[in-house]
């Protein structure tokens, strides 16, 4: 099956959006396994969009049509594709129905330009749209399967997952269920993680492993087919095993977690409140808890010591220990996290030193990170020399914080 | 003029990035006045391509290609145009030295396959790549003109800017220069600022006036042509000023530059140091200013005191104003930004205390924020009432710091 996506739009045509939508079809439909041969992007002009639906129509047995479907004189898809499929546009009436629901939920009023929202190409399926008023559709005609789609990207996507992807599956009589799963990993390289799992990505092929890098951490997606859903989780479960095996010391959770997440969930569970003395990180941490809702009931606050006197001044830092060592030193770091613990009287502290660029710090090279964590009992101090720019060392070294927290976590109880 | 844009490359077709280069190019082509009507992408497939080459010719006049000049066996867009067109591919000398010379310059080691990146289609002009080692071609043939632009956009996007759109200005006569300018607002709505100038935007065809809103702010880009780029600058400066007479009072900055970036600017050419109390706003502002290189000479720390403890505590707020007040108060504010001033020895002090959400905070609603800030003479405090997310209130109260800041700083001496 050749597939090809074509999106309607005058606004792709100038630069003021990217075909994003094109990129995530094009990512749905090789999972289910569908071959994309081409993307076109043609204003919205019905000329033009015609030739554009006759090339199409030579070269490949699949359609998709995203844009074009709103309700103004300009959206001329499902228009345009009719009159080339010498079909008829006629009223549906649940589309309407739910168009009508739409606008009473929204408390917004309707107008007669709406109610053509609800005109679809007679002998289509309709596709739903939980997210906006134009139906999708979807039909075959002369050997050829068209879906049109609606252009914003809350609508389509969730329309394409819900209802075009079944379609498809039922039309070309795919009986498998598609299940996938992101397993996180942070403190591994890309490079580092593909070598120590090498065969398994190369040999399997039911579950899929397909790494993916971006912000320093590694992500495999796996994905199993089977037809039934519960088997397809156990392929799953197994390949998940036998990764982790290997490089599960690097793992942290699954899907759309982050780092932070973990910690959060970490301290809620096991009921610590946490405190943070930042130098190189400048406050990077500290926004990172305070982003996610109900900070306050593990977080009390930070010290931001970006100078040596407020390092003295207000953490107590020992003069001596500055005088020796440097700000960027294990034995400052270690300082800083039990002070800030105590002083901001929590269970944990957390402290961030070092030197981000662009220049050397205290002589020390750019890259220098120390990272201490305190809690009642005792401190660790991580040393690390990262590479990179002034923001990648800075916001590695927030998430190393996090990774090393989330370990000591785990070991408490 | 038709202008279509071919991007070449089976990871767009597998939806691993979006076709970003077309919107770029877009956006470009539609500044010096060339229409686009067509993006197409296809795979590395030379039979697929060459057809896609021929649709391209028999609708357009302009076709430009991006991607597929790399060194490997799958990179075939010059071997494949120059083919259709029935054109030698040769040796460029240039290209090749600059190759050899990208490879001395990263001290890596050349190998044949780079070489092949040398190879031009005979008869056109080349596009040197400031950033990559594959050249660009432009060419006329058949009344039709050719540009090939390499794929990655940190290659791709210089090298149009900075002989691609010189190219199509010589090639089609265009003898305006067309220069453009970024106005940047903050604390005015988008339809608040497109009402107040409206006449302007409609009225004025050289330059024109494009509003665009994101993240709380709104540009406005002014665009002029002319053939004297002298004139297409004054004629700028002409429309800015019509433009500032009405909404100059929201005004802070041009193109690339950042709210943040102009309190640094005004704190280093003032000499004056700062520190924050953040509550709200969780290290936000200081993340901020600590992103920036050379934050140390402004910079000197803050307190986030998350809790009324590490208020009274660490801030040394009064144990009467929380009782009074609240947290979330005009008072508290004012202390905060007053107290972390003086423990922190700082010329200024800024501080952020609100309610986030989700939830009300001491009863006081969503979105309701106090800022402070104090220097040695004084201490002015912000009450705000903000809509939005978590995540929009927090960031809008950061930048609303930020340019209460530039305010009060460009009044100093």
């Amino acid at each position: 099956m050749r597939t090809e996506i074509i999106a309607v739009g005058s606004e792709l045509l100038l630069g003021q959006i990217a075909n994003t939508n094109a990129q995530f079809l094009s990512k749905e439909l090789a999972e289910i396994g569908l071959n994309v041969y081409y993307h076109t992007v043609v204003g919205d002009n019905p000329v033009r969009l015609e030739s554009a639906i006759k090339i199409a129509k030579e070269r490949s047995n699949i359609i998709i049509f995203t844009g074009g479907l709103g309700p103004t004189k300009d959206d001329l898809t499902k228009e345009t594709i009719s009159k080339s499929l010498g079909k008829n546009l006629v009223f549906d009436h649940s589309a309407l129905e739910s168009i009508e629901d739409y606008f009473a939920r929204t408390k917004r009023t309707m107008s007669e330009n709406n109610k053509k929202q609800a005109l679809v190409i007679e002998g289509s399926t309709i596709l739903k749209n939980d997210y906006g008023m134009a139906p999708g559709m979807a039909l075959e005609a002369d050997q050829t399967i068209y879906m049109l789609l609606p252009g914003p990207p809350s609508e389509m996507s969730p329309m394409f997952k819900n209802y075009g992807r079944e379609f498809f599956q039922n039309q070309l009589g795919i009986q498998d269920k598609i299940v996938s799963r992101v397993l996180r990993y942070f403190g591994i390289g890309e490079s580092q993680l593909e070598t120590d799992i090498q065969d398994l990505i190369d040999g399997q092929t039911n579950p899929t492993v397909a790494p993916l890098a971006a912000d320093g951490e590694v992500t495999l997606r796996l994905t199993a087919k089977h037809t039934d859903e519960k088997t397809a989780q156990k392929l799953l479960d197994e390949v998940e095993r036998k990764i982790n095996v290997r490089v599960g010391d690097f793992f942290y959770g699954y899907n759309e977690t982050t780092l932070i997440n973990e910690v959060m969930a970490q301290l809620v569970k096991k009921k610590k409140t946490i405190a943070a003395a930042e130098s190189l990180t400048g406050g990077m941490f500290s926004e990172l808890v305070t982003s996610l809702e109900g900070a306050s009931q593990v977080f009390n606050g930070s010290i931001i010591s970006y100078t040596n006197e407020v390092k003295k001044q207000i953490l107590h830092i020992q003069e001596e220990t500055l005088a020796a060592y440097g700000a960027v030193s294990e034995q400052c770091a270690k300082e800083m996290a039990e002070q800030v613990r105590k002083l901001l009287n929590s269970d944990i502290g957390i402290s961030f030193t070092g030197a981000a660029g662009p220049e050397q710090h205290e002589g020390q090279p750019v890259g220098t990170v120390f990272i201490g964590i305190a809690d009642k009992d005792q401190t660790n101090v991580y040393a690390l020399n990262l590479a990179g720019s002034r923001k990648g060392i800075r916001t590695r070294t927030a998430k190393y914080g996090c990774h090393y927290l989330v370990k000591l976590l785990n070991e408490i109880e």
